[in-house]
């Protein structure tokens, strides 16, 4: 955990793939003990691509750090009363569970039975019950068709898992937000979260879906234009690229010093009647705008375009892969509180994100790597259930939970 | 508001933009009283596109429905001073601050002085407190070098601005779990959120980060498919395009069922030493799927495939534009319970989606339509500050604060 907002909660994940991991991982970050639930051997996620060359996953350990891991056999009735029994163990900060796994012997409205104030969120794919992950949601929201500049004959999917993302952190909000009623109230709430509803209302929040029922044109794809302001990428005398955008007044204004083109600009509105100080004419007469910067960038190199940009304060930014931002960009580096460098067990050091959020004056506690499979099994029986170590040494004989030796996968 | 979650509690929002309006709108259908302060006349978002051909814009009324607004003069010392009476007005479930605007007057830290207990969230461009854009962000996470199928010679940005999704529901995940603390120990937090940090540290969640770090080759623009297992795009017979995911075992058999291709993966995989059962081997071997799939699909109707898909339980999706979406996607109708039609002023009747989140057994109160600009003025003032009808009467005169008439721009 790296923050005490949420210290004192505990939440038992049953989850895998990207949204209730992250989910989970969010609301460690806001302190919460998150406790991992997997079967003996790892989880459908577990092996996960990417890979380091000797199998541990990169996917799994960067979605699972900060939490606790215990294994445990869930195809045994007594391994499954031993989860529901974490999930409703008594304690101020415990009850709560997160999911995306819709079993049966999981059920919340059961488990609110034995401990009415549960705070249960369970992330489906479609609203009733249905199969459905991120890239066939994605599909039906029709950003893939306006993603890409509409040369190639095919909807262009965004490489991110935007509403994987965005599902985990409306699933950490709400959580969060039951907590605060259950502090005050005492009441639980029995929650249900699709990837599917959060998609399609999130095109709500952003007015697309509106736009696309009220209004008589379509929106087209732009390529790398800005919606409804001016921004495009351009390429550099070095074959650099960058990517500008004018949306407010003012950074449109550093755009025109930047480029030195008051006069072409004032010649172009009177020409066309337009206004660039307007956002909707920028929009609208981007390409002649476009034409202009872009034959100043391409004379010019990076460096000297960053000069001149920065010194006028336009709002821009520089194309690079992951790696090369790895390498120059000091916003993702260990000089970024946000960042640090850690070492985790069959991956080795890396840099690692702590919580986004920096709270002024807060400590801020190291990123947890993630644990190996089972790593905590033994603690968390003690701990939240109050096993003795023959109890617990009981339920290893039987194969009902394995440690970090024998929960990994061989 | 449409749950009662975080009922109780007043935030004040000054913001403009996607990330902090959409922070203040999932908290404000999680219960919150989101009370928006905007200049007279509206901020710098107001009239951005897409608008209504009178002139409203479904932009600005789709990210603040739910919310109420107040329209005061923010250059002069009086209506700033304001400002700060509202953030840091007595009462339990007052006190919180959310905005996206790095103005000197409504410093946090020197809010926090009035009321020590407040809870603000400052989101950022960069952890510097420069500007930066979803946009110029985004061209430095990686991101745009692996969107797309690699056939045009530029990165291609995603058209959906996921970063501001993700930072806005970092930001309320944040404000929540702040507010767990407060509730508990009565200690504030002065938080900050940086948009890049929300970006780079998802880039570390998500895995990418450190594959680019430790691994040799370079995650590349694989096109529409699913990374790490087998998924991609094929066109029907009819001029349809589909989606389908084979992530799991179980995705996986249905599809091999589904397309009758099972003596052909065999042969495959006796010819090519890989086991299609394996995630990864379906990976590395997607080009010959996907041939066959292809195939299967090419010379069949969609309304054929999806009977074939259904029935073997295929993990599939149509594209559609959002268009065709709400005319044809139940999803995205008033039959599902996230969504129901709406009359916004200025725009009209049209449908919109409350909280993603549904909460078993709770009361959905219904979507509260973007207010005017100023709709509330009086009413804040009075209910917030105490402010008795003279004292209001005599802020109108001054042109400190303004109502829906006087507030709106001409």
């Amino acid at each position: 955990m790296t923050y005490d907002l949420l210290s004192g909660t505990r939440i038992i994940e049953s989850s895998a793939f990207i949204a209730a991991p992250l989910g989970g991982l969010t609301l460690a970050q806001m302190g919460a003990d998150v406790i991992r639930v997997d079967a003996i051997g790892g989880g459908i996620d577990y092996r996960r691509l990417p890979l380091m060359p000797e199998g541990r996953s990169i996917y799994w350990t960067s979605l699972n750090k900060n939490k606790r891991s215990i294994a445990i056999d869930l195809k045994r009735a007594e391994g499954r009363e031993l989860v529901a029994d974490l999930v409703t163990a008594p304690g101020d900060g415990g009850g709560i569970l997160l999911s995306n796994i819709p079993a049966k012997w999981l059920d919340p409205a059961a488990l609110a039975k034995m401990r009415p104030d549960l705070i249960s969120c369970l992330i489906e794919g479609n609203p009733d019950g249905t199969t459905a992950v991120d890239y066939t949601v994605n599909c039906a929201t029709g950003i893939p068709a306006i993603t890409g500049d509409g040369s190639v004959d095919r909807p262009v999917n965004q490489a991110l898992p935007a509403w994987d993302l965005a599902c985990a952190l409306q699933a950490s909000t709400a959580i969060a937000s039951a907590l605060v009623r259950r502090k005050q109230t005492g009441q639980g709430a029995q929650m249900r979260l699709a990837l599917a509803d959060t998609a399609f209302s999130l095109l709500s929040h952003l007015g697309i879906l509106t736009e696309a029922e009220l209004l008589p044109d379509p929106r087209t794809a732009i390529g790398n234009d800005i919606y409804g302001a001016f921004g495009r990428d351009f390429g550099t005398a070095d074959h650099q690229r960058l990517m500008v955008a004018a949306i407010s007044l003012r950074q449109w204004q550093a755009l025109v010093e930047a480029c030195d083109m008051a006069d072409a600009i004032a010649a172009i509105e009177r020409t066309t009647a337009m206004d660039f100080k307007k956002e909707t004419d920028r929009f609208e007469g981007r390409d002649l705008i476009a034409a202009l910067v872009k034959q100043w960038c391409r004379s010019r190199t990076l460096a000297e375009i960053a000069l001149a940009f920065d010194r006028a304060g336009v709002c821009w930014g520089r194309y690079a892969t992951t790696r090369e931002a790895l390498a120059n960009d000091p916003r993702l580096s260990a000089s970024n509180p946000v960042f640090e460098r850690v070492r985790t067990e069959g991956v080795g050091a890396h840099l690692s994100a702590g919580a986004a959020v920096r709270i002024v004056g807060d400590e801020r506690a190291p990123v947890h790597p993630a644990a190996k499979l089972g790593a905590d099994t033994d603690t968390v029986l003690a701990e939240v259930l109050g096993l003795s170590s023959s109890e617990i040494g009981r339920l290893h004989e039987k194969g009902i939970v394995a440690g970090p030796d024998a929960a990994e996968p061989s």
